[in-house]
């Protein structure tokens, strides 16, 4: 039986997870919940999309067995307090810029994965450093769950497809694509045989400072298993950026060498 | 079936256990391993007491169906970074004295759980806060384990089995009992009508510092949901004590108004 957890809003990226899931396995349970304990106090989680009517619409043709929707009462009742705490894969990055966001990533994703018990579950390639934290969780804790991490999906400009993009205005929208070309752009570059980790990063942020609605969290070319930084880039490296637009804060990457993943 | 998590060097107290599993379960399964994280680096892990061969001899006559002796480097191998962080509940007591100590317990109970996966586990009431720390673990992240707590097993002087106390010099052995003194003198104060738990604790000072070989830790009585200091003495609260004897540090406690727990 699978699990693709979400936070609801859905968008063809969860819904490329759940296509996944039901041709792969013979049950499909998909979670709809907007975890607060993955949001800071500054965060967004009272804007955060929220449309559960929308996602039961959405999930009928795909025919999924169960949509688990708890409450955040159910999820943490008034004496909840024991965390999972991720170690050093989840310090850099997201969880640099957002600090305690994977320890709630980590310890709502367990509780989904002891109240569901799936086999598999799903998660999207986009939140890179998420699926790395979970692939620590599963083996650390011992859980008997296989992790599929499906691709990235894209709008038609290249846009990383996310619940967080309907809050963009029409020109935040327009100018957010830069984001992928910051990563085509690395993908070029790397393609045509640049190995120097600066000289590509320095690229990406190059491209990025061309669009001025863009304020850039981070560039970083790291290697894939505890995205570390590093000076030569070899396939399987992974690209990531997060910037800002206006309110809305994206994340994108792409694994380099791996073609057409951006 | 039954875990019935261990350090090893096993003794009555875990007998005790035991029996109680294998009246209650079809299977038993027994976990003997010293858990590194569990200690702090001054601790006492590597003189802590094991005797897997004489373990293996203790539980044949009770017949369990699995003993799991995991060696340090499987259940924490070179990557392992992800630790579950328990609450409030491992602040106080053992958690002031024992820094670090919960979060290596709760840890390596959720990974014994994962690992072998029991439908029930049997703690001991001695390690009183343990059993709250793995009850809020049970609960907080939706573990379908049913936790059961068994009596404290004595000596006949009433000195609380435990693998540490094979290494108590010959006085400390006599003088051991001390701290189980305290506690039902504790039990005959409440009986006898006494509510006020400073009146109690300092009655169990005393009776402590009657024995100068005894290096008390702490003296609490509290609450039994969060271990808090109470003011009032009702049916159910506790009385701890902690205390040093040469380089063996004691605990135990009595559940007051439960007639002879301790």
């Amino acid at each position: 039986m699978a699990l693709v957890p979400t936070m609801g809003a859905l968008h063809k990226g969860h819904l490329s997870l759940v296509e996944r899931a039901k041709d792969e396995c013979d049950a499909v349970v998909v979670s709809v919940f907007v975890n607060p304990t993955q949001f800071s106090p500054e965060e967004d989680l009272a804007r955060y999309p929220r449309d559960l009517d929308g996602d039961i619409a959405t999930l009928s043709p795909p025919g999924v067995d169960v949509l688990f929707s708890p409450s955040a009462v159910d999820m943490y009742p008034q004496r909840f307090e024991t965390f999972v705490e991720p170690g050093p894969v989840a310090a850099s990055l997201e969880g640099a810029c957002r600090p305690g966001h994977f320890r709630g990533v980590a310890t709502v994703v367990l509780k989904l994965f002891n109240i569901v018990g799936p086999d598999v579950a799903y998660f999207g390639q986009k939140d890179c450093q998420q699926t790395l934290v979970v692939r620590r969780l599963i083996e650390d804790l011992n859980l008997d769950v296989k992790l599929i991490v499906c691709p990235i999906a894209r709008e038609p400009d290249g846009l990383a497809t996310s619940s967080r993009n309907a809050h963009l205005s029409a020109s935040d929208r327009q100018a957010a694509s830069v984001l992928h070309r910051s990563l085509r752009r690395a993908e070029e570059l790397f393609g045509a045989g640049e190995t120097k980790a600066a000289r590509i990063s320095d690229e990406m942020r190059r491209v990025l400072a061309a669009e001025p609605r863009a304020k850039v969290d981070y560039v970083a070319i790291v290697e894939p298993a505890l995205l570390q930084p590093i000076d030569l880039v070899t396939p399987g490296s992974v690209a990531l950026v997060a910037a800002r637009m206006g309110a809305v804060r994206l994340i994108d990457n792409t694994v380099l060498g791996s073609a057409g993943t951006a």
